[in-house]
């Protein structure tokens, strides 16, 4: 069969999950997830069960090394035939090449860079750490405190909001996947830098994040007493993503120097990211400028869409899905316009573009695996 | 094509949503919806919008009459063909006769009889009000203070919990679709009861609802700040899904008279039905009889589940999914069990278990729609 | 006694309430409040039960006229000697003189301002709507869309943030309460703006409010479904807070015009208010500048705190009291700075700040009833 | 001045904290605080903080030593005057019996009793562990795992529900603060074993409380993302808070044996513990015998409030307060009912019923410090 997972082992009365699916002549792609059990690798298996081309072969976690399937993921616990979670050591690079056609890297910054180097270059990666997203290993090294530890894999990384990038996934070999914050940013800025219908300057990004966005290790500032009922600001003028979503606008904008404020907030909120960036509009251009043309730039796209309207983005309209929702408002302060940005941070802030990303590099449907519509309520 | 919305409307890059899905050459099935802009008309379009054979032809919802789709149902405003809303006096019965092929009818309950009786029997109708679920009009009139104003369809109406009730509804024209306390309920009892290894009396059923249960009509009980950070019970003893859950027991029971002590609580949580519930078990039988029962019942379900060993049934594990999971645990108490249901009761509990039926009744595979896992976090 | 409630009604074993505070011989102030029953009503008799010279007499609320005071706050259903509610029309003009000393107005906006026309000159009246806040009459009619009824009144009332304005409203009859958005903005941004050490220009407010500021009256968009889970912006350059904002920022500029973008958020939990404040600073003046300037400015305010180091201000660490908690943080973006401001919108946002004004109307100490610490967890 | 705190330090312009309060001439308490910052220190804190005859002077929290007293509680930053938090072997016993006239004991079970041996007679404690509750050091051992390390100790120690125990607390060295299920369990169980008006069989508590509950360390179950949205049973029939229960249901059974079935769920909520409690009624008996029976018993209680009518307990209306709301509800089956008991598990169930019983074995009146009315919303 076309998938090592069947959600609906029943022969006798029902169809099989790739039946279901149309599993078709396709080849599926033999996959390996590096660091499962977080949240990141939870969504990856949660979507790639909806992946008709999926096969999962691999999953590595070192905490839950060795645990059932059903143990790490009892909310997949009704689907057969999954592999055990394993310690990444247990599986020499040897093995890769012969067993695997892509790894998803769902490690801590930090910790990829060797991993990743060590595998045979027949093996595909999209790497959703931070490792490979600073083209420029100095600005790596200063805002991540150590040596960029495989600088010649970073020369050939793509780093890849889909959007902006299909041709480079095509051909690449590892994808250095956005981070959340970023990806909803980029989205509606890019485009608007492009175009110079926005200044490069005063830029600010004020950016409501889920708690899934903190990862799932334990510290006392994402306890649940810790994060209901409030709302608290961090990582002031110091967020790791400043210099990610800077690498990104200055590109946009011809090479311009470009420095944010970019203010993110913890909230009591699952999945979500909504981001109200604060702009300035080139002379003569307005708001509805700004609209119009992020419209036309994202007319044919599945998964960005420019709401009509005065409809406000909001992170639950998005939930569970791959669409970033956005809209653009004047603002009462002339030459100044509002965007709005919403995903899912972790699916088109994680796991979703990840999957985005690798329909491109193995020439499926870019959608295919996610097409599931938001959930709300 | 097979149906009349489209997922993913760039026909350029992408494959369209009856493609991804291996849109075949089975006939799809004209639908209309009554009452769709409710929380389980929402949840009926999410399910069907991920059914390769549904054919929303018609939407009705008085109070969001006129307005356009996205207008009522922001999170699929990226979804293109599907109609607008209109009132139900708007669509005569003639119409339906040519039109549809089925009703999904999501009206309050004492609104549904007159309605359905009103329509051409060509029409096939799963009826999600509490209007046709008792069969009794006796104790319909008693609970819910009126009379049954179409007693002869309640004669051919099916109560159907798919899994106790496929052949009726194959066969049927109108089914009662069960409620959401009394399906999480059911689903471990029925089989415990009929197989005689739990008593009938003293069976306690302590319940937890997520706030979609409550509908959405506006009522101050149901604000988000006299919801959150709080539970409170309500309906002690008094709850209209008391007479459902005993109807579905006595038959269990052999026609033995039932009365349960069943106590709804309303938590902080969007969706989900979690039931505690404490029974003796028949005299020399154990806990692990029950389970090692259940086990056996459900083996071959593709949407309920005995967890193994001790993991405790969550409704975070099946949000957003057709899937019950049930465990049945020791108590200290001698001759006591306890058994932990768990649902989601938008889906199970009230639009998914709906498509689980119509799939049955138009000769779908029964999981057709309904494969999405659960989403956690 | 001094008081008409008593939080402990049982003699024989301890001691009243107006003892255990120590119950002097200050004369107690006889209150009426109208409006009673909203969540703003409800944290007035809350704070006002802790108050040693409070005399509640009256309390007004139309939609629940005829409830014992237990049915309407059943938090409360413990303290015996309060009032019935009943409705304004059966309360007439004449009896205020002889049995009030002060009303707390809790009425929707619009409303107010005839009420308060209507009342002998001889009581004293906090205003906690919008109708008295705005002192040009045509900003009113332009924001509010109606005339103003009281325009004789609105020269007399005295808008009051307390902490910038005790010698008036020790000397007024009218209090024109601010709004919780408002207050949590002029909080730092007057002093700043006085002293000269920010620009009065591209002033960008990034508000996050709890759902206890959209009020109890029943709306869909605050059902407990529609904002758990979630983050929506609203009001975007449209909301009534700016131009009182305004009106105190272009005081404390010297008359300069400011236009401010003022973008409110919509969030699950329940109180609380949250300003991510982006400023110019003035050339040659640095966040510590602004910051060392407020901690004089408040260093003997007995509810405004400039917190050390770089501790961020949350909404949860002022939960249930009276505090704002401020920081002043540099940017990465030369020549700006980010404050971050938070109260407890029921409290110095509106009921805490109104009896903080009542105290200082009375001659009290400006902290009676007001010292309970926060609530966090 | 009586207390070392300060809730308001600006002299000039308001008064004290303790002439706010009336701070006579009563003598204050000297205080320490063995494990300050948890969640049931913290809420020490701030109940202490509202007692005028409170003089914390030592606060140990081996986790937080060294600390600054608002880096532990930036809650409390505003209060002058509190001391460091140190580790606990840096306070050796020879300090106490000069230094402190109570300890306050917030150490995790098993660690608490060597503790309290090693102290100097002198020094009264109330430990609010659960080291001391179970009288039988057998018991103790059976579900603590454990062999109890001050049996002498255990012999004197008052396990206190104040409203039970006032006249054993007046006169003991050590209480045993009990736990908050065994609290909410008691308090209407207990009057209703001990006038034979239930059965002790059949006994069936099932609880839902607040995320506090599960204490402040860091475990991924108590993380935000895995408790929101959500509801789990845990410790099914393995709770060590049964025994506590039973121990006290047995005592007031005449010491006829009791097992109960005892099912707690963790749930999206800060604070509060509800308890739907079904019993069955003595022969003759009915739900209204139970409720006027409770009625007289708590009548003069200026805590434990037996609710009008059918008005259901829920946990938000006593949050924050050391109130307990009970009310009694008929079953529609013959020969039950059911019992509602809501306490906010911080307060009532630890630190609140703390300072009751300090109260009153200083001889303060019983509800110093504890008048705070529930905060809702």
């Amino acid at each position: 069969m076309q998938t090592t997972c069947d959600l609906n082992p029943r022969r006798g009365r029902t169809t099989t999950l790739s039946a279901a699916r149309g599993g078709s002549s396709v080849p599926s792609a033999r996959i390996g997830i590096l660091g499962a059990s977080g949240y990141t690798g939870a969504e990856l298996m949660r979507i790639l069960l909806q992946h008709p081309h999926a096969n999962i072969k691999y999953l590595t976690a070192d905490r839950s090394a060795g645990l059932a399937f059903s143990e790490v993921f009892p909310q997949f616990s009704y689907v057969k035939g999954l592999p055990r979670l394993s310690k990444f050591e247990d599986m020499s690079p040897e093995k890769w090449g012969q067993e695997v056609d892509i790894i998803f890297c769902c490690l801590p910054h930090a910790t990829t860079q060797l991993v990743i180097a060590s595998l045979p270059p027949s093996v595909k990666v999209v790497d959703l750490s931070a490792d490979f997203r600073l083209a420029d290993i100095e600005v790596y090294k200063q805002w991540y405190g150590g040596e960029h530890k495989a600088p010649e894999l970073q020369k050939e990384a793509v780093y890849a909001i889909t959007e902006f990038s299909r041709d480079q996934v095509k051909a690449c070999r590892l994808v250095a996947n956005p981070g959340c914050y970023p990806t909803a940013a980029q989205l509606p800025l890019v485009p608007l830098l492009r175009s110079g219908l926005i200044s490069q300057e005063d830029i600010i990004i004020d950016a409501k994040s889920g708690t899934t966005g903190a990862g799932r290790s334990l510290k006392q500032n994402i306890l649940y007493c810790e994060v209901t009922d409030g709302i608290s600001a961090y990582g002031i003028a110091s967020h790791r993503h400043a210099p990610e979503i800077e690498q990104g606008l200055r590109e946009a904008a011809g090479g311009k120097e470009v420095v944010i404020n970019f203010t993110p907030h913890l909230m009591p909120m699952s999945r979500g990211i909504l981001e109200s960036i604060y702009v300035k509009t080139a002379p003569g251009k307005t708001a509805a400028d700004l609209k119009a043309h992020l419209q036309g730039v994202y007319a044919q796209e599945p998964f960005v869409h420019v709401l009509e309207g005065s409809k406000v983005p909001e992170t639950r309209l998005v939930r569970g899905s791959n669409h970033c929702f956005i809209n653009v408002f004047a603002d009462r302060v002339p030459g100044r316009a509002i965007i709005v940005s919403a995903i899912d941070n972790l699916v088109k802030g994680a796991s979703g573009q990840a999957v985005q990303n690798f329909n491109v590099m193995f020439g499926y449907p870019e959608t295919t695996g996610l097409l599931s519509p938001p959930m709300f309520p």
